[in-house]
């Protein structure tokens, strides 16, 4: 049996989208329990045998901000739910609210594995080769040391191996050009070592990677510092948003467009399923004592299904305990390097 | 009368394109002349009252190190353009050729503006309003501070407007969030300055923008440092591949599909005219001494053509001086800045 904590109250449509999301994920996960955190009244028409109310008083909002969800709202669903999963009643939690919100209650109340600096964010994309190319870190760390990438190269192969991909997965450093010698001092010692843990076997580093690499699917995992991540993820969304937006004005021009709309439609339809952002809902913060997902806070039923069941395949698969095997390989590697750095400072 | 050096021998298909698109340019341009710059056995069969040809006796190849184009290659192609610049024989040069080797030659050629620490590369994607939006760096810096950053924007906001652009053109600062707190150090400390630069007057400062609005068009102008900017623009490039592919895909699945593409072929062809990448070819290297424009390696006749075009229009309407201009206005601003650092240090 696994259990999922879930924040019923989080994203932009609350209990009405999540709640009609955990019905449909118990009717397909028979082994599967959910503990639905929220307001009472909220949730007190839902029931379902494998799954029981646990009660909130607050709910963050959107816009909170971080310092207000932290140490104002001890009693959030947000909060609670992360709780759940400290205190061992449930082996994931769920939520749809503020990212911001979310990973600073995680950490607080989880705390880092040893060995991890910084929790990252972890989300996939889909790509060319009709697979997805997980990404991180996404916006949790604006400066990232070397060291940082490295420690996210080891979570996310973790991740991968945990979620059914290759059980070695290629990692692609996100750089300016595919040479050893570009990008910034940060890039290239990251390069150095992301090689030595290559070369030690624990990791599968493919080498650099540029922007496009990320859709062409080059390599199965892109590091990168938070903030390049979340540049690069807002500007696809802001390609992706502009062509289709295109499509339906172009399609819209004139009878004789909105004839050839009508015959186009399917073969657009199954284009845009195949690209369809609902399926890649369920990004993973990791580095925590703990495991915690986070869905778009626009998720619909499908994609909040989706988002529950990506955390229940990393609690079932022990994405925490493959984090931590990882990370304890690579550890020499994380300490080696401190030690040569501290001879170098000293030098 | 306005005068371009055309390094006619760089890019992917050398002088069989850029001849080519120098012929239209001058069918079209009444008032230009151009300076044909390459091997004399390649130019031969070109003639035309407005074109003559400089000789050179070497080529820059795509994928020679900087090193090599900048010592060894002292009589290639590429540099005798730039040195028509220098000379005063052109009033900007323009090449299709390796876009390190450019600015490097540029650069020793050319040397920096006073008042700009480092030149950028700033190009224009299409937006969603129909227009596009300038984005600097794209690549020549990867480490930028704060006073590079405002730097940018007074350049780019000069470009924009030489190139027929709003006088007084928006800037947005590429952030992770459109809050004052949010990004790095250096990313503050830039909204800082350019805040303090739209309070005096010296660019129109929009705020923070995020990686979406590069391609809404929330601001005429974008600044990043150059990774962030190489790989947005990266990303961007790999999302709107992998979407005409899986357009492309989905077409050809049967015969259903492939009548469908028939009909939705006029529509899809208007779409791809305006986001048609050669349209925005042409790069400005800014911050130099003297006005070069860099085309896409993979131009083809039209898309030179632009390039050329953009560089007419930028010399024609005195973009060098305005950049001298913009720049000794923001001189206090930068100076003030460097001053008040220097006490902080040496408190």
């Amino acid at each position: 049996m696994t259990t999922l904590a879930v924040d019923c109250m989080g994203g932009d449509h609350g209990p009405r989208v999540t709640l009609a999301a955990c019905r449909r994920f118990l009717d397909s996960h028979a082994d599967a329990r959910l503990l639905l955190v929220g307001l009472p009244e909220a949730l007190k028409d839902f029931s379902h045998a494998r799954a029981s109310v646990v009660p909130a008083s607050e709910v963050v909002g959107m816009d909170d901000p971080i310092e207000v969800a932290l140490r104002r709202k001890k009693q959030s669903s947000m909060r609670i739910a992360i709780e759940q999963v400290h205190s061992g009643a449930a082996q994931a939690a769920v939520s749809a609210g503020n990212t911001g919100a979310l990973m600073a209650i995680a950490r607080y109340v989880l705390k880092t594995l040893d060995g991890i600096d910084r929790p990252a964010i972890a989300s996939q994309l889909p790509n060319d080769k009709g697979g997805a190319t997980t990404v991180l870190d996404l916006g949790a760390n604006v400066d990232c040391s070397a060291e940082h990438l490295l420690q996210f190269a080891v979570m996310g192969s973790a991740l991968v191996a945990a979620l059914g991909g290759a059980a070695q997965p290629t990692v692609g450093l996100l750089n300016i050009g595919e040479e050893a010698i570009k990008g910034s001092e940060v890039i290239k010692r990251a390069g150095e070592l992301l090689r030595a843990a290559g070369a030690a076997g624990t990791i599968n580093f493919y080498g650099n990677v540029e922007g496009n690499d990320i859709f062409k699917g080059t390599a199965d995992i892109v590091v990168c510092d938070g903030f390049v991540g979340n540049v690069a993820l807002k500007a696809s969304e802001g390609v992706a948003s502009m062509i289709v937006g295109g499509l339906k004005q172009e399609f819209k021009r004139n009878l004789f467009t909105k004839l050839a709309a009508l015959i186009a439609y399917p073969v657009l339809a199954a284009l845009m399923k195949r690209m369809d952002y609902r399926r890649y809902n369920g990004a993973a913060l990791l580095g925590l004592r703990g495991l915690v997902f986070k869905s778009h806070g626009s998720a619909d039923e499908l994609a909040f299904e989706l988002a529950l069941a990506r955390a229940y395949d990393a609690a079932r698969n022990n994405l925490l305990d493959r984090v931590r095997t990882r990370i304890d390989s690579a550890a020499p590697l994380l300490s080696a390097d401190t030690a040569e750095r501290s001879t170098a400072t000293a030098q």
